[in-house]
């Protein structure tokens, strides 16, 4: 949900700033209701011939798992600018076809949004270049393949996951097969 | 993921309490980390008869919606008594065949559960009885109707949906229609 306008900032973290206000309850009585703020995120299906690009990533305290290249916005950073960043990096890749894939939402207590790219033909130019914070090996696999690893309990971006599996319930998938590889 | 043992709690919300501590990276360098902890969410699939209860549910600033009956754990309340005391409060209903379905731990960056019960054979005993901060709508639909409403893009309760879209492309809802209704 949005923070109220008239919202205090009663803390400022490292990733999570948290909101308080007072709310009117719908017996005419308030409540203090607590909202958090955090950076977005971008994340991107990469694309290279026929085959798709993701990460298998570890990060401190978080097990390895499959996930799509991305990363944290900056702040004051537009989003295609984070996307074509976090792909240089991970990847040491880029594209002269990105474009936003869709925008979600994912949990209401949070103002937050997980913005996802389709990056399409990437060339690679540099070393990867990671985080200290970051182990990540680049895969490329098959469309099916990544379906199938989206579709696993292990892979990390949910809201993807639940968009691929309404995909192949409906029949769905191929369309979205031509929108990445174009 | 967990919370380091020597963290230090930073701030203590209504809702959300706030930890940090330096974490080791990769490199040998360190970096803040930050988690945050929440109570638990209880939901509950409740049946009576052949219908499955769930409720169209309104928040102060969170669009209505459907869920699973259900709500937040109170400090030192356990699961299973949470469920009981939500189900009462939300439906008026008790039911004396009350089971853990599964646990899921929806974001790594925050310490929180959310317990799904399956209730069997719900009796309506009292009338609903609401904190000032929610209206319920207490519906009751067919097994096929509880599916289609768990799938659409409004239902509040992603990894109940996830797990469902899942059984709907493997073929494995039949045994979890039996799992409900016993």
């Amino acid at each position: 949900m949005k923070i109220q306008k008239h919202a205090k900032k009663v803390f400022t973290g490292v990733i999570f700033d948290v909101y308080q206000w007072e709310q009117e309850m719908y017996d005419g009585s308030t409540a203090t209701f607590e909202r958090l703020k955090r950076p977005d995120t971008i994340q991107i299906i990469c694309t290279e011939g026929n085959k798709i690009i993701i990460a298998e990533e570890e990060q401190p305290g978080k097990p390895r798992g499959n996930t799509l290249i991305g990363g944290r916005q900056e702040q004051e950073e537009e989003p295609i600018i984070c996307a074509k960043r976090e792909l240089l990096e991970e990847t040491g890749m880029v594209s002269d076809d990105i474009e936003l894939f869709k925008t979600y939402e994912p949990y209401n207590k949070i103002d937050w949004k997980v913005h996802v790219f389709i990056a399409k033909n990437c060339k690679k130019i540099a070393e990867q270049n990671l985080d200290p914070g970051e182990k990540i090996t680049v895969k490329k696999v098959s469309f099916d393949k990544f379906v199938d690893i989206v579709c696993t309990e292990d892979f990390w971006c949910k809201e993807i996951k639940i968009d691929i599996l309404k995909m192949r319930l409906d029949g769905t998938l191929d369309e979205f097969k031509k929108k990445i590889f174009g």
